[in-house]
């Protein structure tokens, strides 16, 4: 029988205990210290408080707790180590079927781990779809923890303990996450579409206008006629484009009048090169999953949905971010279709190659009329570390960061390693070594400014050759544009004063400059309160990466809805990660906004 | 009339200074300051005094000296500013022949350079070899020094001084350099030799076997039979062996008897890619010119002279470096047969090519039986800048430094430059600046040690990606072994500090280890003496490169000679260079050395 949070709020203690019993491996005191905090909210409310508890609890009793877990078994150490929860969720994912040198891998991995940390390793082999991992899904999540730092892979066994634990909350509470389940797959689905020179290697690659790109626009397409827009296209510049009409008096297709307006959402969904499934993508499903629902149960809303996926974000192939969301700003630079790929491909040839009109007129016809549009909003994976680390599956989005990045380069003289004693050198890569540490310290200082040296080279360096030339970026980003100004200036003196004591020239040329996007305060209000509605905790925090956002704030008012990233939050990257009950939770917020909104509309 | 130098030590002070009149710009004091230190036990002594006098005397005499020279004239400027002797200068430099282009170039430089120096430029336009650069080597020159740190250039400004002051001085004494002259010219001669792809863009490259190579040694066996050396010939593995026979009792040709004994000596003739003329060539080509001055004069000593071109000691077509001394050392390593090139082609495989036997046995038998040797001496250009800084032609190696390599590779986690906090950070190129900064501070501490990451580089980086990956080199030197160990000792322990606090995992393969090379007492004495006897300081210093001298050094008493280079010393690079004087005055100290070794030889 499945237990209800209601039955958990009115259960006395030991019937409340029983309940949550056998939740964290052999560590009652967890439960016990949540049941403290009763009543929860939601199964999520629950979820983050026992975290919160072992998060709080310090390191003695979190090792105890990760020590407490049975090492990750292969089919002959089964029997004598595994309680039957783990036993029935190792089993799921395969591992009593070992090979002999799977078994014999799994071991190695075990003995080097635990000489290295000093716990076992603790994996959620139920994975984040919870339907299990492949034993070569797990053999190599083992080889790459191996690798981490200590106090990192500490908080990594913690975060699969809770992830095994939201499985069995899941199981005990009959829940399943059927809209995050849905999304999750569509994103493999569409993850299906990859470049050549990259699908091959099972790599993820959809840059703009390629094969693989157009066929995903169509699958996407495709997908939002099943979910029963009304309407769905593909626009001038490969824009997936799908609109759900709002309520009218008279039931029924009819064009729209001129008093109805419509809630933009949507995010990109081309990729970087061997780049993740969630980066833009989640921001086009998320929406597409509510609006299923919608049509599901014939509801309409006061106000019209549109659902765009933005055909480029990432300038991968050409020179052109945001030309997806661009062209419905009419920032859609005309040189841009002249511009060519690596392979002399201009943008005008691949446009007409994928069957659009490559026309100014046709794409300065995208651009959005803002009167009839309530706002923006965009849910997209973090990409960062903060929500994984802070064990929270939602954030809301204060502001985009302003950045600006610079091409450098140091010029001193190269001279003979052996000979050039060290108080007559001119080495333009120690310089720049300087310039890095100061990078760091000042970025710091802030608090919440990023500072980052991405490139660094000594071109045509020679292991006895003292550098005399270093090229490097530099990419600085903060959440105020001031602050971002009061950093750039900071680094480009010191990066001056070390060129001029140690006799060097260099260079910086601006190649980009983005203002910072603040949210508006009405649209952030509101994903605040879609988050708490789901018995979360609100946590604010600045968006470190630019999103299609930041060009529809030029002309809207618009708003982000974060979800965690798995695997430290790393994105542009295959690792990148999210689970079934974060993209549910992702979708329950959106469904809320959207509820609240037609609440607030006339 | 040509002054002499016993001349000039005998007159009285009105005389003495009428007999240098002209030579300092407008700067008398200089030459009143030099007289005071008279007698002059040579002309280089003279010159050597009047740049200490200069170089000693502070800034505002330095900066009022290069004032008083005039600016770097085109034809109509010619005769308003320049004094007789300039204006001369620079007529033979064809300066008073300027296209209306060059002209226009020449005062927009000056212009450009008395903006950035405050003072105007001054060239020794008759150049390395006294007989005037081209108008273009005058611009590129001009063009390249305007790129110079102040400081650095108001030192150039005065080394060129000198070289005008030299040039005059030899003038005034009727000198010619003409030793020098015929070595600079061999060397000129073989730098037409490049390899293809170099050749075209009038760089020099001579790589091991090549044809460019095979040239090159057919040309220096040309010029030994021409200087008169007995036996002449290419080796199995391509160096260029001349010998020059002992005094016998019975003269003309006859096989060596068991009593003879020689002097090794020589250098390398292949050259890095686009590299210097001089690099290894000057100790082949001073021995040689020595071995004629011998035989025009019909003469021979009571030991053999044996003039090695070493065919390979830079390891750029194959990682084999030393391979020409190593041969005669008994150290070839058999495996090095089955190298291969760039291009495929293994040693073999190019030995036979270059019609050698391509044999072990062939070139076993090249290892040298010491007993049968006085020793080994080279001349080499400096390659680096404390010669050169310090105005003195001729320095006397104390020790061929030991050093050490390592390629280092650091790993971080790779993150997304705007999502990362900065105190969640796992930058590889961040704590590779940090051990940078720490190998310039360790190694400046010894004074004579020297550390230097020469290849850094962050592989596939982005400008929006916080570096997961840094790789770099390491190459640590110092002139004695247990001195460099414990440098690379700290720079190790640093490395593993940095990765252990910041989070990162680090690996340092050692890819060259050489022991130190410290001069034999007996052999460096006679350099020493060699240099007195010209009138010139003697001035020890340990060699920051490695030479043929370190092989022979495992085998025979060895000691070196550096010849200082210009443009700071540099070398591996086209602005190597070395002046007609100089070079004169490495092969009068090998002149010298031979003589004393005659006294010293029963």
């Amino acid at each position: 029988m499945a237990i209800t949070i209601e039955q958990l709020n009115a259960a006395d203690g030991a019937e409340a205990l029983r309940l949550l019993d056998g939740l964290y491996e052999h560590s009652p005191w967890i439960a016990e210290a949540a049941l403290a905090l009763r009543p929860f909210r939601s199964l999520s409310h629950l979820k983050q408080a026992m975290a919160g508890i072992v998060r709080e609890a310090g390191i003695d009793p979190q090792l105890a707790l990760i020590r407490a877990h049975p090492e990750l078994a292969g089919k002959a150490m089964v029997a004598k180590t595994l309680t039957s929860e783990s036993t029935s969720e190792q089993s799921r994912a395969g591992l009593t079927a070992c090979t002999p040198e799977e078994f014999a891998r799994i071991q190695q991995l075990n003995a080097d781990y635990n000489a290295r940390f000093g716990f076992p390793f603790i994996l959620a082999v139920r994975g984040p779809r919870g339907t299990g991992l492949t034993r070569q899904q797990i053999i190599e999540t083992f080889a790459r923890r191996l690798e981490n730092h200590p106090e990192f892979e500490r908080a990594e066994a913690l975060r699969n303990i809770h992830r095994i634990v939201e499985l069995r909350l899941n199981d005990k509470f009959g829940v399943e996450p059927t809209l995050g389940n849905l999304v999750w797959d569509w994103h493999e689905s569409l993850a299906q579409h990859s470049d050549p020179g990259y699908a091959e290697k099972g790599q993820l690659t959809v840059t703009y206008l390629t094969p693989a790109h157009r066929a995903a626009a169509q699958q996407i397409a495709g997908t939002m006629r099943e979910c029963g827009f009304d309407e769905v296209g593909i626009d001038a510049v490969g824009n997936v484009v799908g609109r759900y009409a709002p309520a009218r008096p008279h039931p029924g297709p009819s064009p729209g009048g001129e008093g109805e307006r419509y809630l933009l959402t949507g995010s990109h969904y081309d990729t970087v090169r061997n780049g993740g499934k969630y980066d833009g993508r989640l921001g086009i499903f998320a929406p597409m999953v509510c609006v299923r629902e919608l049509a599901r149960a014939g509801r309409r809303l006061p106000f019209g949905i549109e659902v765009v996926g933005f055909a480029e974000e990432e300038g991968q192939r050409y020179k052109a971010t945001f030309l997806g969301s661009g062209a419905l700003t009419g920032h859609f630079d005309p040189r841009w279709l002249d511009q060519k790929d690596a392979q002399g491909i201009s943008m005008r040839e691949a446009m007409r190659e994928a069957g659009l009109p490559a026309s100014l007129e046709a794409i300065a016809a995208l651009k959005r009329d803002p009167t009839r549009y309530l706002g923006f909003v965009e849910v997209h994976i973090e990409q960062g570390p903060v929500l994984n680390e802070l064990d929270l599956p939602l954030g809301v989005v204060t502001s985009i960061n302003g950045g600006v990045r610079y091409q450098c380069e140091v010029n001193g003289m190269a001279s003979h390693a052996g000979t050039t004693p060290m108080d007559r050198r001119r080495d333009a890569a120690v310089a720049v070594a300087e310039l890095a540490l100061f990078v760091e310290q000042r970025a710091a200082r802030d608090g919440d400014s990023v500072g980052t040296i991405g490139i660094l080279e000594v071109p045509n360096g020679s292991i006895n050759v003292v550098p005399g030339r270093c090229v490097f970026t530099l990419d600085l980003r903060a959440p105020q544009d001031a602050q971002r100004d009061r950093l750039v200036a900071d680094v480009l003196a010191k990066l001056q004063e070390i060129c001029e004591r140690r006799g060097l020239r260099f260079s910086a040329e601006e190649t980009m400059r983005a203002a910072a996007a603040p949210s508006a305060p009405a649209w952030q209000a509101r994903w605040e309160s879609a988050v708490q509605s789901l018995g979360l905790p609100v946590y604010r925090m600045p968006s470190g990466a630019g999103h299609d956002a930041m060009k529809l704030h030029e002309v809207m008012p618009q708003a982000m809805l974060f979800v965690r990233g798995q695997n430290a939050g790393i994105s542009h990257n295959p690792l990148e990660s999210s689970t079934n009950d974060d993209i549910e939770l992702g979708v329950q917020a959106f469904r809320h906004l959207l509820d609240r909104l037609a609440e607030e509309t006339p």
